[in-house]
């Protein structure tokens, strides 16, 4: 611990740090996003929805939202920009980010993705525009994770030169699809295609559902989701296709063709592969619900530790005035934690969307080793973000008291809206089992084909053993590692090579340990192949829970590298050691056991975090103004009227 | 394990012993509550709070909602049946269960108790029968946690011989108060009283808010608390007087009398001593809202293991059919600990009901140490049970996917209604800390007056040593852990002595270390008092929470030697194996640093809790059956529908 008082930080300083590579789009939101997109408490369903469908369209344009597109179209193919704002939707009204992402995202990004030029040139304007809503319909009511087993079925009839679209029973009905059940006109409709009596696999066709009136398309039935627990302004719904004709060049067809004649042809051969290469650009909305997530994070702690710098209760010997919640131990260590693992998930953040923009930006084809380990790194840091945020959502309500449980401020919308950010986008404990996968890659030979996990085994297949690898700061952080003593007993808790070789260990002994057994479980289940894997699925879910930590940590270590300022750099560097002690804390009993970590040096790791919060809670304020929140958008009565409040009792009691 | 397959257990005989000593009770609430009492999703707030007002006046009288009042007004002097009718209202609406606590647990409650024969005889009648709804106005925005120092006053004027009500100033405004916004005619107002220029503490007045019209009286501010997260139904406003007159004789004055001259005089000297002697009877609340908690976490159980055995993702090898969610490693060990959990809270729940009514319920005067060992242990189960809600909701709804987001769905409600309930009736943190301090009585004297605590020393006073002392099964427990060897390695996991010795031991030695650590705090800290408490405010919170760990595994154990059916026996038992070593594996960071476990052992434990996934997988909808939740409770759509869904594809899928 420093013995002199840390540097005062310039909260400029932090926030640009923060703002990072798409400052520019931060900035445009924060300063054009007044109040009037702000979301309504207490408003019925009806009410949020006609709401959100009217500011979709009233969004500024200075915020490019349609970034991600082509220029030819009026869009600046920024992927990284398109994904950052989101990130500043989401602090608006989360239900605007999602509608936003559902329209331009889902939607739009499908027909820029999936279909041709013909496609393009006929809907993209008025998609950017929202001239024309749509929906992206591929989950069903009976598949969800495993979209690849979706039941509805399109067949070619050469005859007609027309797809017969239909929904064979209920649980094949298109489920949960934003912008069906009120606005869509259109849908990108995800089915298994069948011509010539063979089956293709799944594929993608653009498909009317609502005529300029407003009516179903004939053969269309549009259901309503129904009232949900939150995202109350968009518009989930469910669409059967009862025998729909749709012509043939409504075929996306960039990754599979029919010919009149129902010739089937593609440049993918495998079924599966091109599923999966066609899923491709969906990355971008799970690292886009990731940041999302984040950012609604940022905001409840914003205002859990701004009513924890205002509200007090219990007296204190020897002072005048009662105790300032953020002045407890126990507060600190509810809140502080947080906030340092917030700021660890910020720049893993940053460093993915940096790579989606450099992987999926430009002209030329995608190199497919650096895609899937795009999209095994959006999966990990999409379930730890969006889990994060629902813990830490929980704990601000909980710190803010009954205060927090009333809508006016804010964070009863925060947890309700973003409750469903652990499932959609990817379930989450899905997601982990896809970055296990691709950890074992190293080892498939020993596995044959992984067929025990079914079909999403030739994904695993392109990742290959550099998973281990560094991505960020390589070389600084291997000099630290190398740098750290054979003896634990040579090197302080807070040594960042140190650090950062624990975690690394934990993440290979897990890793070798999961493929011990499964190797001993290749032999000796040959009788009950589905147990090989399942007997190790918590095992191989905390493999991958250990590889996202330490992804994050790197993410970390490299962003204080290249922070200038150096009380900015200080602070963060303090910030870094709590988060990584606290995560090393939590696991204790994994490091004990494999004796990594001995009960002396344990405990001093507790005394150690507790010495932080110490040091940290003065900084509490400065670190959540790092995150730059426009205090119009933080739309939290307690936040306003709590400091009146508490000097009127101050003058009162003091005249008494 | 067992080497045979366990006798197939008789659901009926497991209800019997879930249902326990009031069983009659909740018969009449299954059978008598019908799907008019449901909750309808998606109603705004006006629609629920006239809803939930209706139905109030309409619960059957064979409900006994009126239990706990005396038989002379139409009650039963029953209190463990109007906890156990809570319970069951919970799993109906909860906004029902919390309106009907305000109205007769708190409102109705406190007329009883703080009041005598003249309130008693005036009111009670029209409060059993809701023909005046009242509340219980004792939160303020400035004071929840630390009622005591609420700011309203209420000063006694001879002249007049009335009081006058007075809100000072916003942050002494009554706020949260149930019944308030919309329809109480009545409050219990708890304010400063006043007289001959003496402050005497915390009383309580009977003060009517509206007129027979439904008009604030004179003086009188009726404010809306607006929009909450859930309880839509409870209409929590605020209340503000200016300069109220309340004639003398409504001070409700049990413990504390004005004379017409203004002389005070009181049964009890100390201020504090008295104010928490009036809230004693508050105890009932606290025990059920936790009972409520952990009814509204066996709903959603419920749900989800049912859905889980219907619903089916992924292929697995050398299988026709998708794996069905419960079969997966990951889903049981979602699911399994938190129903483990469940069963333990339900046993320590049922033994704290039994207490309270033998504790309060006859005619002479309570027992003062018992009544303080009921509060403490009160205040720890509930925060056990609605700390185990939050999080079990939250899984479950996890588990169910984006069915498990639709209001339709149960959970929903659940979770949004539940959410508060980690906050009301006590916050969980203060509520452990008031457990810690009372397992730290008999050190006292160490401490001087333990005013660094607050006002509420007292309390901890009267706690004597006795609390490590069992409080069930007393001679079974205690032959249980003498008969444990001395060497953990001649003892299996699976040791029931073992795990109450073990879970012992832990209490023990964190008590200890935390006196230890208070005594050099209080040598070490003179100068900086607040410190000694706060540094260690962490370890005591986790005594508290080991401190009720033990004391729910005990009353397990003691449900467990009680139960005379076999099967069930045997169930149980296994069962209980799986809450204690999740516990213990929860935990083994602790364990290991302070050498209670090896590393073998502690690897040997997970081992054997995975393997008590797999023997309890197919007992997974037995153990929620035993809930006994009729089946219209359940409201749920997804448990009508997916059956019938999941049959429709596999008969086409078969057909192809």
């Amino acid at each position: 611990m420093p013995s002199t008082a840390p540097d005062p930080v310039d909260v400029a300083r932090l926030r640009e740090v923060l703002d990072g590579q798409w400052a520019g789009v931060r900035a445009a939101h924060r300063d054009n996003l007044d109040a009037r997109f702000l979301p309504v408490y207490g408003e019925s369903g009806d009410q949020a929805r006609e709401r959100i469908s009217r500011l979709l369209t009233e969004l500024p344009v200075e915020l490019g939202t349609s970034a991600a597109f082509p220029a030819e179209y009026g869009g600046s193919s920024d992927i990284g920009g398109s994904i950052v704002a989101s990130e500043m939707l989401a602090q608006v009204d989360l239900s605007l980010m999602v509608k936003a992402g559902v329209q331009w995202g889902l939607f739009g990004g499908a027909v820029v993705a999936l279909g041709t030029r013909r496609h393009h040139d006929a809907y993209l304007r008025d998609i950017i525009s929202g001239k024309i809503f749509g929906c992206f319909a591929m989950t069903e009511t009976g598949h969800g994770s495993d979209v690849q087993q979706l039941r509805t079925t399109c067949t070619y009839d050469p005859d007609t030169q027309t797809f017969d679209l239909h929904t064979p029973h209920q649980a094949a009905r298109k489920d949960y699809i934003g912008n069906a059940a009120r606005d869509g006109r259109l849908a990108v409709v995800f089915a298994q295609l069948v011509t010539d009596g063979r089956r293709h696999g799944v594929h993608a066709w653009l498909v009317p559902i609502r005529d300029a009136q407003g009516n179903p398309m004939p053969g269309v039935t549009i259901g309503d989701a129904g009232p949900k627990a939150g995202l109350l302004g968009v518009d989930n719904g469910r669409l059967s296709f009862d025998h729909v004709r749709v012509p043939r060049d409504m075929l996306l067809d960039r990754y599979g063709q029919v010919a009149t004649d129902g010739t089937y042809s593609s440049p993918i051969a495998d079924d599966s592969r091109r599923f999966f290469t066609m899923l491709g650009t969906l990355v971008r909305g799970r690292v886009s619900v990731g940041g999302a997530a984040s950012a609604a994070t940022k905001m409840a702690l914003t205002i859990a530790v701004r009513y924890g710098d205002i509200r007090r209760q219990f007296s204190a010997p020897d002072a005048e005035r009662e105790v300032l919640l953020n002045d407890y131990l126990a507060h600190q260590r509810k809140l502080l934690p947080a906030l340092a693992t917030t700021y660890a998930l910020h720049f893993a953040q940053a460093e993915l969307v940096a790579a989606v923009s450099e992987v999926q930006g430009g002209d030329g084809p995608v190199d497919e080793h650096r895609q899937r380990e795009l999209e095994s790194r959006a999966a990990g840091l999409k379930a730890a973000q969006t889990w994060h945020a629902t813990r830490t959502i929980q704990m601000c309500r909980e710190a803010c008291g009954g205060a927090g449980y009333l809508a006016e401020n804010r964070l009863p919308g925060l947890k309700a809206d973003t409750d469903v950010f652990t499932t959609f986008e990817g379930d989450n404990t899905v997601l982990l089992q896809l970055v296990a996968k691709g950890l074992l890659t190293g080892y498939r030979d020993e596995f044959g084909s992984l067929d025990g996990w079914g079909r999403a085994s030739f994904v695993a297949e392109q990742v290959r053993e550099m998973v281990l690898e560094r991505t960020a700061a390589r070389s600084l952080i291997e000099r630290l590692v190398s740098a750290v003593p054979g003896r634990d007993e040579e090197v302080a808790v807070t040594d960042r090579g140190w650090q950062l070789k624990v975690f690394e260990d934990r993440e290979r002994h897990l890793l070798d340990g999961a493929v011990r057994r499964l190797r001993n479980g290749a032999s000796t289940k040959k009788d009950r192949p589905f147990d090989i894997f399942n007997d190790v699925q918590d095992h191989l879910l905390t493999v991958a829970a250990a590889h996202v930590d330490r992804v994050t940590l790197e993410a970390f270590v490299a962003g204080i590298a290249s922070t200038t300022d150096p009380a900015v750099k200080a602070l963060l560097s303090r910030v870094c050691d709590l988060y990584a002690l606290t995560v090393i804390e939590a696991h204790k009993g994994w490091f004990l056991e494999h004796g990594r970590l001995t009960p002396a040096r344990s405990k001093a790791i507790t005394a150690v975090v507790n010495g932080l919060l110490k040091e940290l809670r003065p900084q509490l304020r400065t670190l959540v103004d790092g995150f730059a929140i426009p205090e119009a958008w933080l739309h939290c009565a307690i936040l306003r009227e709590e400091p009146d409040r508490q000097e009127a009792m101050a003058a009162h009691d003091a005249g008494r």
